[in-house]
């Protein structure tokens, strides 16, 4: 959520000449995103009517070779009519850059906002989203491992060990008794494909109830395709905090995704148990981040018992009450 | 250089609501100025044309006071020539607003970049720019203290004390003595007027060599004018550090003001002297904010030695090596 890497405004105008692009007029760094460096950028366009790109350069946190999918996959689904943005190819067919030291790309830049405060029309188009995404990855060659599937949380919850307590005491437990649950209930035979893997309002564009983009796939990985809607109930669902269930929401993300995709029996079933894997592997690294961010860090740590709120709701749902009839 | 109150974009788009700017299609929070919260704004445009727009929020630095200071000289600048962001006024006249507990204000967007190397027709650029500056600001009837002129700099001098040779030894009797020396020769009656006091690269947007916009007005204040001469030869002929002097880029911004507004005989004789008060406030607060961050902060701090090379620069120099004939 920050500018990491410095750029300087001639660099990027020298780097746009490798591009169809037009030369320049503005540049602004963004703060957007995983942490990468992302700068908004302007230029006269190549037919001169002006146009803005969205310049990215990863830092650490992206692997360089996890780029190539990320590339193809949204070249995959913007091909089949999903609005997402595209990265650019320069002159001569390369879309992987280097600038400043760093992987860098030219992206598509997407009108929209992203809602805070989601209406049901408004879920409901991002569940229609999501359906679509879906259906549009069909096909799709490229595999990603999903880092933080269930052995992922595993590992990460041997990582922040004893410190669980310090956030609140008793969640070192709660943490292994949900893992013991997790490991003898997770579906084992459910339908896989690419997923988004982090739909949250942040990266859905919206004017109105309209959907105009989804952004930020550097979570995208191959998993169970009814998990990638139990992350996005438990993003777009509750307030922040975790304390308020929004029931409206998510029988509008419930609906708006059956009809643009559709949920099988199995899939309805084991729903509840994929809410719960959603919550925990955002409680778990929201728990590590806190445990290894300095309280007086200038960055804000977001409460991992936000998350903790929502698993204890979910461990108490069943799937009618969360998706709707 | 951040986002620091994170305002909900139902929440801006409501806002715009109360001005002639039509509908909200983008907000991206930009890393930009001083410490402000700054959005970058695009809308449908009263005509449908599509606009952009600055949303700045004002956090702690800027005293809510100074605004109407501000938003003054600015719309007497514009209305003179000078290209400078406008703030823009509500259907019911208002400039000045609240947004998320804030003072807000909506200003104008300028297109350009910051140069980071400048060329000398771009250093040249700046001192036209400057002096056009200075000849618009007459008759300008504001007036506003400079919170940093040689009172200031002596009060944050003896607020870093002994801190300062944890910097480097010897630095607090080098600032002592420079104090001294500027007590003694500061001049008492060159010709004072609003001044810009902080015009670095990174608040003059460009393209190519011609000037498109001067921003970040907020350091703004009634000051010897030709220190702002000074002020801004410190931040332009220097590489970072302070350790290489590019005397074209002097001579160009000192041709350029030249041509635009003029540099009388007392004003030239002054000239190092004023440099030397440049370099030592910009010293001093870098100083101060280096002794105050702690060092594994996630803010940038900036090196207080790069304004000490430029002092030992200027205090060995005259008036025609640094702004040539």
């Amino acid at each position: 959520m920050a500018v990491y890497t410095h750029v300087p405004a001639e660099e990027i105008d020298a780097f746009l000449t490798r591009y169809d692009a037009g030369r320049l007029v503005s540049a602004k760094g963004i703060a957007e995103g995983v942490e990468n460096s992302n700068y908004l950028l302007e230029t006269t366009g190549a037919d001169g009517s002006g146009h803005r790109y969205i310049l990215t350069l990863y830092e650490k946190r992206v692997d360089e070779a996890d780029l190539p999918f990320f590339m193809d996959l949204l070249d995959h689904l913007g091909a089949r009519g999903c609005l997402v943005p595209r990265f650019i190819a320069d002159r001569e067919g390369r879309r992987l850059q280097q600038l400043s030291g760093r992987p860098a790309c030219l992206i598509e830049f997407l009108t929209g906002i992203s809602v805070t405060e989601p209406t049901p029309g408004q879920a409901r188009a991002a569940g229609v989203a999501l359906g679509e995404l879906h259906k549009a990855a069909q096909g799709f060659a490229g595999e990603r491992r999903n880092a933080l599937d269930v052995a992922g949380w595993h590992a990460l919850a041997a990582k922040c060990g004893g410190d669980f307590d310090r956030i609140q005491p008793g969640l070192a437990a709660r943490v292994v008794e949900e893992l013991a649950f997790l490991d003898a209930h997770w579906p084992a035979d459910l339908p896989r494909s690419v997923i988004h893997a982090d739909l949250f309002p942040d990266n859905v564009l919206m004017l109105g109830e309209e959907v105009t983009g989804l952004i930020d796939f550097y979570f995208s990985c191959t998993d169970i395709r009814a998990y990638d809607l139990a992350v996005t109930h438990s993003a777009w669902c509750f307030s922040n905090d975790g304390a308020t269930w929004y029931g409206a929401r998510g029988a509008a993300i419930g609906a708006g995704y059956a009809q643009a995709h559709g949920l099988s029996e199995a899939e309805r079933a084991a729903f509840p148990t994929l809410c719960r894997g959603a919550a925990l592997r955002f409680l778990l690294t929201r728990a590590y981040d806190w445990i290894n961010t300095p309280a007086d860090a200038l960055v804000t740590r977001k409460d991992p018992l936000a998350y903790l709120r929502r698993l204890d709701f979910y461990a108490s749902a069943d799937t009618s009450a969360l998706l709707g009839q």
